[in-house]
């Protein structure tokens, strides 16, 4: 972190922020005479910039180093292999997660756990606790919804993500889940993100939809930082000016990612646009970036979909999305999973 | 809402599709013969775009109608008058609420409290859980703090606002507080939303820095259909490319947001700037653009606050703002309270 | 510009680095011996930050001071007074420019040039050339259009600010208006800014809707360079997510503008909420912002405009527009004009 | 486009909105009694929503259909071939353009031109008219940088794409180039657009940073309807809040356009990202979303360049992404050009 200390700032001045920087544990260098610069060097990740911006005599200040050593390659030597079950997600894998937005009915996730098992798919995603923008929309089967999931999952063998909206919520999905789902609306929701680094689920943690890649790896940091390192990240899509699509599927931030973390990063080609004509191009395009997997929303009957309609696709798309994804996977060295 | 029908959509889709919305409670009228149109009538609140949209036949579908009757103009006759203790925030009052970002002693908060209610100030804010980007920053003093500032305002005859991070703070918080404060980053904490919703407090809710105004006034709508109806607005600034102020202030949301809901509307231009020196000028224009209020962070000595030092500002430049208000409120016929 | 060096930078490299800042024109002093700091002082505006970071052994550079030195408040001693014909618009001052999105015909403009003139308002604007997203659309008309607002306001001894969209249209129109516009859309068509910087017309720039405020005063510093120093600003609405008003007016803008440079600031908030029930609060809001004025859509009959009309306003309107602003000027140490 | 009228529109009102649609030459039915639906049916391209939105007693309208008639699928049967010189785009090709940022003397053209025929590369980029924000910035080397970009082609038989800022410019850099491209910052630029369309050089349409697809498309409506008809768009990434990357590379973008243009979609990795170490992946996965093509910014001496040093790479990298995209583009059925 470099401080540009403003041109006649006080001895006094400059004493007490040195002193500050101290009380914080971190060591620093002062360079220069006249408009002097000074560089903090250790866990300077346990300063923010806005608080040394506020003392009297700083003009600016810039980091060097990122604010989330946990999440950052620096940490972990090798990638972060997650354990889901006794399944790992290896570094040449490239894992597909699918199923419905919504758990709607028992049939319902025992038909899509079938067929999804039956080609191949380990991961069953499905929502019994629904994050919804209106109050009138459908909710989830809430604890109903996470047994016919466990069921639908035990009956076929595969494992399963699902949400918890709140740290209240926690314990409860953890009772059933194999994978503890955040979501985009709450990324950055510290007490579900502290409750869940101190459970023993893998985390797979959505980027908000308004989040940096910065307030992403932070948020990861506080699922780290509390004690559990099996986090999976998930690009969704951002907000931004465009409305042809529900969201931008920032796919920049797929290799930024893989360069700057050891965490895995799937993609959620399904919330990323909104549009389930073109899930497959951007399951292709996800790979082809350098991601370790992706999630998709798929339905026995899409069009009755009792949320996210149309996004979801059905058995015969997801097929054709499976089929082009193991076409691609072996010159990217990855096998499907 | 209006439904477009694909040219040559089948009878029997089209009567699957009556079928649906007749379940959902709702009315509807078709017009024409080629590419017909379908109008829904009554309770289309309870209809997600999303739903009919995904039905088999539909070309597009429009919405007429608000999705949250309750927050809109139409439910209520009159502005609603939240009660804050045993004071009515009436339409012609402008409310300004100051105090620190965080709680960080007994001392400073005391000081704080007793600086500001000398000057007429009736509400304090005051985090106690504050949500932090980093879990390497101050995360606040929990419930010391908010019984800290709970005694500042006994002391002071101050009524209080602070934030509960999750529905199941919320039951402490509420113990304390006078007014229950939901954060930007819990804009859409559904479950938060709902338990605000149902306890008796005014809730104070901060829109979302990357929520549409539609989102917002649905967020209220989840606190309303609660059974609550004590509910005040809070504009704070919105994420957009623009970085050299933290948020952009959306001025545009107070006269658009006062149009169509009956709720009080204030505006936060601490967060929406992020810049000390651009208070003053920001809560003129949110006072000018129609505003019931803003909420300021004001520090003892801003220079040393724990968190949002650099857009706190000190008691001689609340006193400006403070004097700048009352000099305009005339003029829009209101009283600064 | 404080270049941060890569541990382990070869001497050559550091050698071929400090080469290229000295051919700049440029001086700068080096710090540290492990992970060196470089301070690059004299001239720096002439360096693009991307230019230092690309070089070899270069891991960041951070930029301490403005590259719009011109546009900036050091450059001037005090505010910038541009003359519009025989009228000098002085800091004291709150110009509030009206009239029609586009002239129509000459019954049209003449009609609005004289309703405005009859209440005081001393610029007049009018687009001939008009620039539209479709090809389909109405696209001006072109000289007559010039030909029309300049009678127009001769009749009525008003001054005319009309938008060139080119630079080969510039000498036509420049030989019609008062004012030269640069619209949004044209904020980084650098021919046409440096051409608007070598006539002799005020210039009127309008921020692009995608630009930050840095790039804004960068498109004025290309004007002022250019040898025209009469350059007005005018922030006129941002594109964001929300789609409820057709831009988002950056009102903080306002504010940070003026502290930073010595241009005259103005608002468009026709343009910056496309929302014709707005524009009254936000003209207030601009001037209780600071703003030094103001620039509406006024049409004799909005519902039949033929282009922009549903954020035009009609007569009554404006007036109330007027009194409100000439209410609250005082207060400001303003007068309307 | 369906119009919503507002319950009780006087019979007056209705029928000046019919004889307002009329005159466009466009035919409507109305469908109900009660709050009745107009329904505009053909030439509706020709209505800009608004001016529709701004007569008396409408309440609200829909778009259902675009308003670039000429740019969609509908328009022409087949998608369109664009002719560069001899060599044609079909639709099985992915066609790669690269280049550097900035012609910036004879040799460094000459070199880079070599090395780039030699892997097969068959249309050059370089800037000569470069748009650059601030003043003090290379602004390119005019007219000498046309020739030596001419003659670096001629000399290994390539094509070029060269940008010109502004109608006035496009004869001379028409008389130079074989592709005329129109940059990002003129996506808007009407008269370059207009002109464009009147001369007989392919245009190479970027994406405004700021624009909407439905923009975009009719940014190339104004070449089409002009009278040019070979046009490519390029996606280059869209302004967001996101800082980590110059831009966000909106992967979305290509299959969306895909499906609702005829004409043909290359992708700019090195404006969608500004990262050098990222245009590896992002390449692949323009090819694997659909794109037909890419352009990437080369350069002999990355690190020495005058302008996007840092998001240029040299010929050893550029290797490697074009054996890296012909590896793909067999399984996407294309052939690398």
């Amino acid at each position: 972190m470099i401080v540009v200390l403003k041109r006649g700032m006080s001895p006094q001045d400059l004493e007490r922020l040195k002193r500050k920087i101290e009380d914080l544990g971190c060591t620093y260098e002062v360079y220069g005479d006249e408009e002097p610069l000074l560089r903090i060097r250790s866990n300077q990740h346990r300063i923010a910039r806005d608080f040394i911006l506020s003392q009297p005599g700083v003009q600016d200040v810039f980091r060097l180093t990122s604010g989330h050593p946990l999440a950052n390659k620096g940490h972990a030597t090798e990638s972060t292999v997650v354990a889901i079950g006794d399944y790992r997600l290896e570094p040449d894998h490239f894992l597909v997660i699918a199923g419905p937005c919504a758990v709607e009915s028992e049939e319902q996730i025992d038909e899509i756990a079938r067929a999804l098992s039956q080609v191949g798919v380990r991961v069953l995603r499905g929502g019994a606790f629904k994050p919804r923008t209106s109050p009138y929309s459908f909710q989830g089967l809430g604890e109903s919804g996470l047994r016919y999931l466990r069921a639908a999952a035990d009956r076929t063998g595969m494992k399963i993500v699902t949400e918890a909206l709140s740290s209240s919520e926690l314990p409860l999905v953890s009772e059933y889940t194999d994978i503890l789902q955040i979501g985009s609306r709450n990324m950055q929701n510290f007490p579900l993100l502290k409750a869940a680094g101190k459970q023993n689920r893998p985390v797979l943690l959505k980027r908000g939809m308004n989040a940096t890649v910065e307030e992403f790896l932070l948020a990861a940091e506080y699922v780290l930082e509390s004690g559990n390192r099996n986090v999976l990240l998930c690009e969704r899509g951002i907000r931004t000016f465009e409305k042809a699509t529900r969201n931008t599927l920032d796919i920049n931030a797929v290799p930024l990612i893989k360069q700057i973390s050891h965490l895995p990063i799937l993609v959620d080609p399904s919330h990323a646009s909104g549009k389930r004509n073109l899930i497959l191009p951007l399951s292709r395009a996800a790979l082809a970036a350098g991601a370790d997997g992706i999630m998709i929303e798929v339905h026995n009957h899409p069009d009755a979909a009792k949320s996210d309609g149309s996004q979801s696709i059905d058995f015969a798309a997801f097929n054709e999305v499976l089929a082009s994804v193991k076409a691609f996977a072996p010159l990217l060295a990855k096998k499907v999973m």
